[in-house]
Formats: structure tokens, sequence, C-alpha cells
């Protein structure tokens, strides 16, 4: 079908002819102008506005339901849209009506234009409402695109780009990847992005966070100092592979700036000669190996124990998760190299990073020596995630990554190794990152009674629809999709969502990378397409996994409740309401 | 203070010298003759009164509970009962009242008898209500032991091994263990065992199941034929290392009868010579390793799951599981010498049971290599259970244990292994002992698409006290008791108890072996001492344990249902009445 589509649009295209050229006059019906406007921006990440943490106009849940809705027509939806398009340019240029034309920067005339304006990021972050109008990067342009939203054939899920790059976006809509796609952005052109914006920070050198570096605008902060934000949970699931820009970012400090070529890897070990090895070596004396895994955040889903009881931590969504391929080297045959003899008797592997604190206390955690030297274990010393080089806020050059492991073990920004007999003595390896009874309370927690988190427990969520959406009467079936996951290497093998609160279920399609026996690193995406029950007004929406364990979610979240707030694999449980469109 | 009594009493013995001579006397306050009475015994196992289910005379729960409260008296209280029967022993023969004593036929006069009556254990079982006398056997001997019923220091207890062998219950309480419990038995001996007994099997050649092995009769017996019996939940948790007589037995078919100086097991594969190992082989070229390790059968707990809707499945109650040492020799050991390379690309190790159905189709299951052949995965070709020979029922000669993973794939009287790229084809590995969702019925269900069952997810239960006691109100404390285990040598960390439905939880006391990460295959026992709560009439007692991934139990049963009734790990829930004494 798509493949039809779009032979007919090329006939067309080749047809008309006129198109290279006349792709710069816009047609568009009302004017807005550049302006420095008062929304919120990068500057606002900066804490001079600390009630103002949205980076993007977000809509309450009943408005995106309603613009997901238009929102899945993607696919070759793009394509017709993009036909649609051009039809109404090709109606509007015979008229040569100058007075409904408004014409960009990027559009002064007939011709291509050769040079922009320069704009900032900041300038871009300004530009994310329909008032203010809607800009978007893509790699070193910049473009306002307040006309195209509504031509978009994924509806609104647009403005989650608003004021940013576009790049997470497309790489999770692979239908953007074609010629003409490009070719329709770059009608939309305004400007060119200030070169020294490719640093990619803010610079405050009075601020620890002040050389921190800058964030897609789309992302949920949930705090800014230290920096730990999550994705629109929606989006969080449209893609296997969670593109980097968009991927939960959790700092326990400020982010460490390391020059490559002076980064250096300690290690050391009792009964060890100490060793140093330079990004250069690390990438040239190991073989390179790449794993698909699936990092979560303890803290994964706090928000909903924070609804039973108040918990200490980061009000994380259930989007502190996320999926990648990393690429690096093995962290046994570093070690073997290192000197490291294969019948051992210490027991741990401590990692440290480059991030500390003002008393220069580095963040740090351990593994143990099972988990580090396992055949099967794939625990790498990663430098590119998604086949790219870290990011700075994923711990650039280099960091761990522990498959099946609580994030909070993949140190970033690695610069140490000490093989140990003793777990490291860091705080958020012995007083943090522990579950407890629903009994424990601050005043009577004891840490060292509870072993620290390692493989994590049986997962899943629901990403769609979200809680609190509301569904049209008119649509015969809904669509619930979400991820779902499990510690240790086990598979996920099934989830059952359930339509009326848990007492009826139905197994839901899984898709996901096969991946071999007790290596099951990766989450796995799932979806169910049925019915709307008729005659309902309100439904609760529930999934469920299992792995290949057989381990459950539990079915509350009360009784795993825990001062911390981690841990909480409860069945996810969405709320939504029916409404029917011709009473409303 | 034992160390006391025990002093006390030694004196005492020591300053009455009488003992010895007169324990053949025995005061007795009612006669009771030795009769062939109506009650059940094994006869009935062989399904002549198959209304009749039950080895020994059960108290309903509330009874039951109330002599438990009793029964907790055991340890010192056992000497000080022994001293106050020797008293009534003493007290009673200066005044020669030869109408108050019965004699038995263990005291004719006041010699020590030297031969004895023969009894066979079928005589011995007709013997397990108070109306028709209570014997048991210890080792070839047969004792009559009405009369001690009421001083057993254990209180009602001693009822579970009415009409069989003492010696698992001996071995679950330590404190039988002296040298005066044995001459205190000595005095109650009316008989000996018919020798031809020690075969210990039901002979009827008519019947494939009539050469399967004698059972203790205080198991509960949920199939016959083939045998499945489960120990009395509440001396389940009694003992770290579950006595072999009361381990629960699931057999799929009749029990084999194996000369060990004829067997022989057989080892094959693809590109591999295929070798035969007899028993002294496998005994003395290969090292001998132990393992503590909890066996838990899929089915454990069905009978919740019956509650819900009915499935198809043996009828287990929550007794289905139990702890052993096994000793044996590596299954990796001797996969090495039968020449599977170390790099093998096979994936599945088949195992053979010699038990068979009628057309001659033999028990089978499989597991996967890397199990078979990781380090750490303690697989063994087992000849011992509890430093023990196997016994029939548990698979003599040879068994395999699978630390971790399910009960059917520890195939029992082992005789074929086969190294193959294919899981076992066995119905039982193929067609059974997987798990589905609630929503799947016998219509629909595909057993294609789930993984059997390997290792298990995490479990817990409350031995103590029973569904429907009754609790006295003056009691300030009540003791819950239970198990919990977790498969893949998962360490269980914590168990929450609540008293309240869930509302509020408790940490229990947990006990068991310290075992190494990743391979912590024995279950810990548990309890949790607390104050009964003033002025409820009504508790429902739950339990709930945590790995330590952290992977917890689900809430209830329903969700988890499945047709087959199998992995049943939800809360461990029982309902207690607390009851006034003085108002009843």
């Amino acid at each position: 079908m798509l493949g039809t589509v779009m032979s007919f649009l090329r006939c067309i295209r080749a047809a008309l002819g006129i198109w290279q050229i006349q792709s710069r006059v816009r047609i568009e019906t009302s004017v807005v102008l550049p302006q420095v406007c008062s929304a919120c921006g990068f500057v606002r990440w900066k804490n001079t506005a600390a009630n103002c943490t949205r980076g993007v106009d977000y809509q309450s849940p009943n408005t995106r339901s309603r613009h997901m809705t238009v929102g899945v027509l993607a696919g070759t939806g793009a394509v017709l849209a993009y036909g649609l398009y051009r039809q109404q340019v090709q109606q509007a240029e015979p008229e040569g009506n100058a007075e409904s034309a408004r014409l960009t920067p990027s559009a002064l005339g007939n011709e291509v234009q050769t040079s922009y304006p320069i704009y900032t990021r900041q300038d871009v972050t300004k530009h994310k409402t329909m008032a203010d109008g809607i800009w978007v990067t893509y790699k070193s342009g910049v473009y306002d695109i307040t006309n195209f939203v509504d031509l978009h054939p994924g509806g609104k899920k647009i403005m989650l780009a608003a004021g940013g790059a576009v790049e997470p976006f497309w790489a999770m809509y692979a239908i953007h990847n074609e010629e003409h796609v490009y070719q329709l952005l770059e009608e939309y052109k305004i400007g060119e992005l200030n070169p020294e914006d490719q640093k990619q920070a803010i610079l405050d050198v009075t601020d620890p966070y002040g050389n921190d570096p800058l964030r897609h605008p789309v992302l949920k902060v949930n705090s800014f100092k230290p920096f730990n934000a999550e994705p629109p949970l929606e989006i969080l699931s449209e893609n296997y592979l969670t593109p980097n820009e968009i991927f939960f970012k959790r700092n326990h400090l400020p982010v460490p700036e390391v020059d490559p070529r002076k980064f250096s890897l300690e290690i050391v070990g009792e009964g060890m000669k100490s060793i140093q090895l330079t990004l250069q070596d690390i990438k040239t004396k190991f073989p390179k190996h790449t794993v698909t895994a699936t990092l979560q955040c303890a803290g994964n889903r706090r928000s909903e124990m924070n609804a039973v009881r108040q918990v200490k931590g980061l009000n994380w969504g259930m989007a502190a998760i996320g999926n990648a391929t990393w690429s690096g080297v093995k962290l046994s045959d570093v070690l073997k190299y290192a000197g490291l003899p294969e019948d051992t008797d210490v027991k741990h592997v401590q990692f440290e990073g480059l991030d500390k604190d003002l008393s220069g206390s580095h963040y740090g955690a351990s593994i143990s020596i099972r988990k580090a030297l396992a055949k099967d274990g794939d625990v790498l010393l990663a430098y590119e995630m998604n086949g790219e080089d870290l990011s700075r806020d994923h711990g650039f050059p280099l960091r761990v990554i522990v498959p099946g492991v609580v994030g909070a073990r993949n140190v970033k920004w690695l610069s140490k190794i000490i093989i140990s007999k003793e777990e490291s003595k860091s705080h958020w390896q012995v007083n943090d990152y522990k579950g407890f009874s629903p009994s424990v309370d601050w005043d009577t927690v004891d840490f060292s009674t509870a072993p620290a988190i390692q493989e994590l427990p049986i997962q899943s969520a629901i990403t769609t629809p979200c809680n609190g959406d509301s569904l049209s009467s008119d649509d015969d079936e809904v669509t619930v999709k979400g991820y779902a996951w499990s510690g240790g290497g086990r598979e996920v093998i099934r989830v059952d969502v359930s339509l009326d609160g848990g007492e009826t279920w139905q197994v839901a399609k899984l898709t996901g990378e096969k991946q071999d026996e007790g290596r099951a690193w990766a989450w796995k995406l799932w979806e169910l397409t049925v019915p709307l029950p008729k005659g309902q007004k309100n439904l609760e929406i529930i999934c469920k996994a299992v792995d290949n364990n057989y381990n459950v979610q539990p079915d509350t979240v009360a009784p795993i409740w825990n001062l911390r707030g981690v841990l909480n694999n409860s069945w996810s449980r969405v709320k939504v309401t029916i409404k029917s469109p011709n009473r409303d």
C-alpha cells in the first residue's frame, strides 16, 4: 500500500516538475512574526523559574488522548498529507496572493535562500506554543513549522518536538526517513543554529551544575540539579530502541566534562598490580561487543507509591526506563587483562564515576564478581549508545552496562574499577537503593538488614492510553500498549491485559528481539487491540507481565510500599472514561 | 536449664537404682486389648476402601490447634514428663495393685521380656485411634503407646505417628535423641515387626501399582495410583531438613523396583559415543557432592486455585515442597566424562526414568544445557537423600536433582540421559507443567505458546496456625510459622507477616543455611511471635516473601489462576478465630 502511494506521488512529482523551485514559496493563513516571547526555555532549566518545569506546552491527558487518536495516522498518512500540502501550495501560487502569504525569513522570494539568520538553542526553545510559533531544529537548521502542525499526519504529537530537535522523534517514527520529508522540512527553514550551541552546555561557572549539557525540552524533568528527567510516557514505547535524547536521565551529581584524549581508567585490586587504560587502549586492545539492554531506575513508578504514602525520592513516573544498544568491551576481558585470576576469591567489583559532590566524594557502586565474570553476564564498559558515542548525560566517554541489573550499578563517567572482597562503601550502595517492608520508617530503618538492589523483578506498564484519558464510545476498539521487562536476563513470556479492573484478562502481542536463554536483557513492547466494552462509562485497564521463571507482578502498590519508593512493580493501572461525542 | 534438669534426673535415677528392672511393670487406668479393628490401614491404600484416605485419626483444625498449643512444650518438658511418669510407676508398684495394672505382652512380670509376638505393618496400621489403641514402630519393634499419649510432653502431636514409624518424627524433634527416651519407649514394647515387612512393599502382581512401596500413614494422600502424598502442614516446617519418610511424594507412574547390581545409566548424544555407567561406576569414578536443595511440585497449593475455579490436577495443599540434602555426582562431571565438549551447541539435556506406563512410555523431562553445565548450577545425579540411600519413592537408586528448578525436571529412577538440540518430547515437558493466562481454557489452550516451567518463582506459606484454627483470647501472643523459597538460586531475604489482612506488616525471623550467591537452593523457615490483637474475634493472617531480586508474591490467586493449577505463589492466607475460653 505504502509502495503504491509512493509510486503515485513520484509520478505526480515528476509530472509537475516545478516542486524543487516552488518549494520556497509558503502560503499561510496567519502572520506570526518571530519575537522574543516570555515563554520559558532552557534558561528556566537554570532554575530561575522553578514553577515552570516543562519545556513544552504539554496538553492535559484528555487533550493528549484526542491528539493521539489523530496521531496513529502515521505511515501512509504522512505521504498523503504531503500530497495534500503540495496541492494547497499549487492552488495558492497561481493566484499570487501576496497578501495572504507570510514570507518567512526562509522564503524571501522564489529562489533558494542561501544565507540565514543565526539563532541560539535558547531562541529556539522559546517557540513551543502556537502563540509563540513552533520552532524546531534539525541538524544545524532552525525551522518554523507553526503552519505545518495542523497538516502533520501524526497529529499533535509533532508538538513534542516543539522548541527542540526533531531527530529523536524521527528516529522513533521511521516514516520520516524519506527524502520528501527532508525536502518538506527544508521549506520551513528560517535560520541556522549558532555553532557555539553545538557544545550543548549551559555555561555558568558559579554553579556546580553550570556546565551541565543542554537537554531536549520534551523531557519531563523531575529534578534540575542534579538533572533527572524522563520522556513523555506515550512516546516511550513507540520504538524498541529508545532514542538517546529522550532516554531517561538519572544523575546524582553535576555532569563531568571529560576530555577523551586525557581520559584514563584505573583498575586496582588486591594482589593485582594497578593499571591505567586510555580510551584508545580500551577501544583497541579488546574486542568490541554490542548488547541490547534495558536500563531501569530503581525509582521507576515511584509516583504511584507517593499516592499511597509519601516517600523520599524523585517523583518518577513510568518512563524511568529505556532500551538501547550498548557497545564497548567486556568487563571480564578487561579484568583478565588486568591480571585478575579466574578463580579469584574476591567477591565484588566496585566502580567509581568522575561525578563528585562538593566534598570530592565520587559516585560509586558495585556488582558481584559472579556477575562481572559470568560468561553470559555481558557486563560491558560501553562507549557507544545506539551506535553513537555516549552523550555527556549518559556517561561520556565510558560507562558500565550491567544488563539485567538496576540502573544505579551502571556507573557513568567510569574512572576507576576496584576488585575487592567488600561491596562499594558508597552511600548509594550501602544506604540507598535497597528495599524494605512497608512497616519500616525513617526512625526504624536499618540499611544493613537489606541487600543492595541488583537484578530487578518483573515489571510492565501501560503507556497508552494514559490515566484519565477519554475514549470515544464511537470507537469500536481500543489499543492498549506498553512495555514489559524482567531483570537477571529472564525473558518476558506473557503480558495479560484487563479492561475490567482485573476480573478478566486477555493476552497481549509481544514484540522484541530474540535473545538467548538467561540473556534476555532487553524489554518487550506489547500491544492489544480489543473491542471497547459497550455501555460502560469507565474502564480500569490493567497490565501484568510474567517472566520465564513465572514470576508475576503483585496486584497492588501498598503492600510493597517502602520508604525510599523503590521497586514498584505492581500491576500498572490506568483509568479512562468512555464518552459519547454526540452527547458531549 | 535442660542440663540442670537432666542432672537432677540422673541423680534421682541413680538413687532409686530400681528403674532398669522395674521398667517392665506398667500401671494403667484402663484396659485396651489388642484386637483386629475395623479402622483403616495400609490395605485401604490398595484402594479397597476409596472413601477412607487418611491413615491417621487426623483432628479437625480447631482440635489440632489446641493440641499444638500443648505441643510447644517439648524440650525440657520431655524430661519432666518422664520424671512424672516414673513417679507414677513408683507410687503404683509398692501397692502391688494388680487389679489396676494392665500387663501388656511386653510386661509379663518384672523381668525383661526376650521374645515377642510378630506383627505385620498392616497390623500396626490398624491401631491409630484411642479406641483401637495407638501402636507405633521403632526399627523392628512394635509398641503400644496408648497410655503414653496423655503423658507426651509434645501433646497430641504424637498421634501423627499413630499406626506407623516414629523415626521421621524423632528426626524432626531432636529432643527424642536421648537415651532415656529410648528406654521409655522400650517399656511399651508389645512385639516385633515381621521381617518380611522390611521390604516395605505392597505385593499384588495383578496390579501395576502392586509392587509400590509401603508409605508412612501420616502422609495426606492425594492419589493412590500413582501415589501422590504430602505431609501434614503443621509438621512440614518443624525441621530445616524434611525427613525422608514425610517428604512429599509425586509419582506419575508405578514405582519401579530396581536391582542396584543390575542398574545402568545410558548416556547418548549427537556426535558423542554412547556410554553405560553402573551404579558402582557413578559412585567411584566421580567426586561426591552434597547439595541442600528444596524441591517443590509445580502444583503445590493447587487446592487454593481449585477454590477459585476447578482446575485439572491433584488437589495439593501447601506441603508439596520439602528440603533435603542430596548427595551424588555432578551431572557436568558425568557429561564431560561422556565426551560432551564444553562449547557444545546442543541446548538440552533430556532425562528418562525407569517408570513407564502400560504402553511402555517412560517418564521424561529436560533441562537446558546452560543449567546442566553451569559451574554454579549444582545439578546432581543423586543417590542419597539426607544421608541415606534414596528410598524407592524418591527414585532409588539414582535421580536427577536440579536445584532451583520445578520438581518435575528432577527425574527419578534415572536410566537415560540424552544430549540434544531439542527439548524432551515427553508429555510432561511439552503438554504439561506450563503456565497460562487465566483466560485460557481447555478449548483454547495451545501448549506450544508457553515455555516449560523450569526455575520457579518466589514462594512462601503459613504452616502454623492452620486455616480455621481457634486461638484463645487468654493468650498474649501468637506465633506464626512457615517456609519461604525462591527458584533459580535466589535467596529469600524477607518475609512479611500481616495479622490484619494485609493492612500492616511485620518482618518475620528467618532461619536457614547460608548459601552462596546464586546458589540459595534451600528454603528458609521463618517465624514471628506477636501480641494477639485485643478485642478482635477474627484474624486474617498473611505471609509474603521477597527474594534477592526483590521479586514478590502476588496478592491474590484468581489473577494467576490457570487451567492446570500450577504456580500458585499468591500470598498465603489463614483465617483464625479468637475465642474467650471463659465465655465458651
